[in-house]
């Protein structure tokens, strides 16, 4: 049997965070948002990381499936990205002149993304669905925006829901809503706001929390495609979560269509701090029309370091590759599931996956699994996809396996048939 | 006669530039945005940094005045801050679960900054801004915001001008207008939008572009406080570009206030990607309440060398050294302009000084000068306040006076009295 986690060490700095910081870790990272790992699971904090192991502050090793939420695409500490940034460290950094690696770091998305014609850097992903949405207005003269319902495109106001906390209805009033795959609805919007629709904002398939993921339907996006084509709307494709884990040429190519503009961040440098609007030529003039920049957006070890990050995933054939795997562990986790007779399912692309326990539809069940695996070292979330990196191997598969397998073993001792 | 500078090679890779990033170089550091330096004396692309040095890519050196647009306050690679984020950068940086260094920084803000009970990080300036701003409206259930203009708060669309590309009015409708130092017109705009004020947000003194910079008039600040708390409106200051060239303790603590929220960001790591909101503690919880995160906000490596960064401006007592540089170099421009029957203005707090060749109201006299100065090797910029980093030394400000002598020369051959 497995050695149970404890966390005393991490309990005990939670103590001291929340007295200092609102929340004590905020947003996804933490205990208070949703119930991402049921709270006695949870580690809180990290003390080291290395390839696609995290260690936490009590010095408990755990398998990690979520990568940061992203950005570990190589595995943590990936040698060749970081001598590039270590290289571009010695050399300079942030300063009052960007350094020429800014244009080479263009240069290589417009050569890899198969819609960009330029590349606009910024810190966060939501600084570039937020240019995303401001060119489309900018180009357009419109106002509304549509949003695929379970979308997530970052925290900016436009981007929220009406209930949330400092949100004005100003801020989302010209936010129109439409079901993933429902393209009678997407076409009924076009007729009820005729010459007002600036732009439709996706993720390249619905990847929302708390439920399965789905695919689009075979020609959704080419009939959506169409459709902004016909009405000169811009079609925005934010790809900040699942870039460059299914295709390096962009998600949208994976799917078969283009994007107008396409958002990245997260696995773009393998962390180091950096996110890209790209888009098609007729929008470069508009975006050189606008007042947007940021006190650090030309700085240059990031973009050192996702040029080693880009160059490196092309040389792996990485999504390829992490679609492999996560094929593979997934196949694995619903046998192990059907050997207690339980029903696990897998959806969304397998370097993505999102878990759910059909058994039960409180979600309690999965819940539960998801602490069992957890508390035996891998690091799994509830209601959120996970992210396979480069360096999981076929051990680290097995392993994560046969903790599952115990995991299992634990709810059917709990809950007999 | 110094030596010309020519710029062929930042030429030549502006030229790629244009092709793969909209203007090349967008926002302040790119020559689009006003005219921040005459074209002809720019030189668009930096090949390294060291201390308070820039070299462009054409191989010339500057004394930069510019110190990245605020974040380099204690010298290009200060070994004390890159020895501190090297540490923690070995350990982990971008991960699932955030490291305890994000706790130790924000009880060194909370120590270090007056008016901080608590800290938040984000990536930039503008994060911090529209978190206070939508703190304000959660915590007030009130929309409308007062800005001084001649105001900077970023880029968000609330933040922007109505005429701006990408900007609705949706975005800017409850945004009030005030102008600096004029208390009479702001206690109008309370009585006129009794009970409909959210916030105030203000810079500590009027530091606008193209503009004179402005210090509060005696006891206007304390005006300020006084009708924020009489009206439960929140008062927030930012102290994106000023931050720490004042006051350790904030620029509200500078002027013998407290704000209630304060934004940091440029200063606050020499430049590592990082920005803080520090606030009081009745308006915590309304923090905490909201959805409001990004990928890389838990990021290790900043927050260590934000920490190293506060504990050596504080072993340097660095605003004090920053202010008698600053005012040891304008008076030293100042008398050197009078030497040639010039008449330059140095306003703001020295260690942010602002210029002005006041013999000529269109300005072009001033921008000549600065052009002479900048192709001798010291940036300048314009229309904009400049920086004084740690690693000036008082040879570099002998070097600076001697180059902007023989630029004032130039410039009184070329106009004779």
């Amino acid at each position: 049997m497995r050695k149970i986690n404890t966390y005393e060490k991490s309990r005990a700095a939670f103590e001291r965070a929340v007295k200092v910081i609102p929340s004590g870790i905020y947003g996804h990272q933490g205990p208070a948002e949703g119930c991402y790992i049921p709270i006695e699971a949870f580690p809180l904090y990290s003390s080291k990381a290395q390839g696609t192991y995290l260690w936490d502050l009590d010095g408990n090793r755990f398998i990690d499936y979520m990568c940061a939420y992203g950005p570990n695409i190589l595995g943590y500490h990936d040698p060749d990205v970081d001598a590039a940034a270590a290289r571009q460290r010695a050399i300079s950094d942030c300063t009052t002149l960007p350094n020429t690696v800014m244009i080479d770091f263009a240069d290589l998305l417009v050569d890899t993304v198969a819609c960009a014609d330029w590349a606009f850097f910024a810190k966060n992903g939501g600084d570039t669905t937020t240019l995303a949405a401001m060119t489309a207005r900018a180009y357009t003269h419109r106002k509304k925006i549509i949003f695929f319902k379970g979308y997530y495109h970052g925290v900016a106001p436009w981007t929220q829901k009406i209930d949330y906390a400092g949100v004005i209805e100003e801020d989302v009033m010209h936010n129109l809503y439409c079901e993933w795959n429902n393209f009678e609805q997407l076409a009924e919007l076009f007729d009820r706001y005729k010459g007002e629709i600036a732009a439709i904002i996706a993720q390249p398939y619905m990847h929302g929390n708390f439920m399965d993921n789905q695919l689009p339907d075979e020609g959704f996006w080419q009939k959506v495609r169409k459709l902004c084509t016909d009405t000169d709307t811009v079609l925005i494709v934010d790809d900040v979560r699942a870039g460059f884990r299914l295709d390096l040429a962009g998600s949208d190519h994976y799917f078969g269509f283009e994007a107008d503009l396409i958002c990245f961040c997260k696995a773009l440098a393998n962390g180091y701090n950096v996110s890209a609007l790209c888009g098609k030529d007729f929008l470069k003039n508009t975006v050189s029309s606008m007042s947007y920049t940021g006190s650090y957006w030309m700085s240059a070890v990031p973009f050192a370091a996702g040029i080693a990050c880009i160059e490196k995933m092309k040389r792996l054939d990485l999504p390829r590759f992490l679609i492999e795997k996560g094929t593979k562990l997934t196949k694995g986790l619903i046998e192990t599931s059907h050997k207690y007779g339980f029903d696990l399912r897998a959806t969304g692309v397998p370097s993505l996956f999102y878990l759910r326990l059909a058994d039960d539809p409180t979600l309690r069940l999965h819940q539960e699994w998801i602490a069992e695996c957890v508390l035996r070292g891998v690091f799994f979330t509830n209601h959120h996809n996970h992210f396979i990196n480069a360096a999981l191997t076929d051990a680290d598969i097995a392993e994560t396996i046969e903790i599952t397998d115990e995991a299992f073993a634990v709810l059917r001792d709990r809950h007999p048939v």
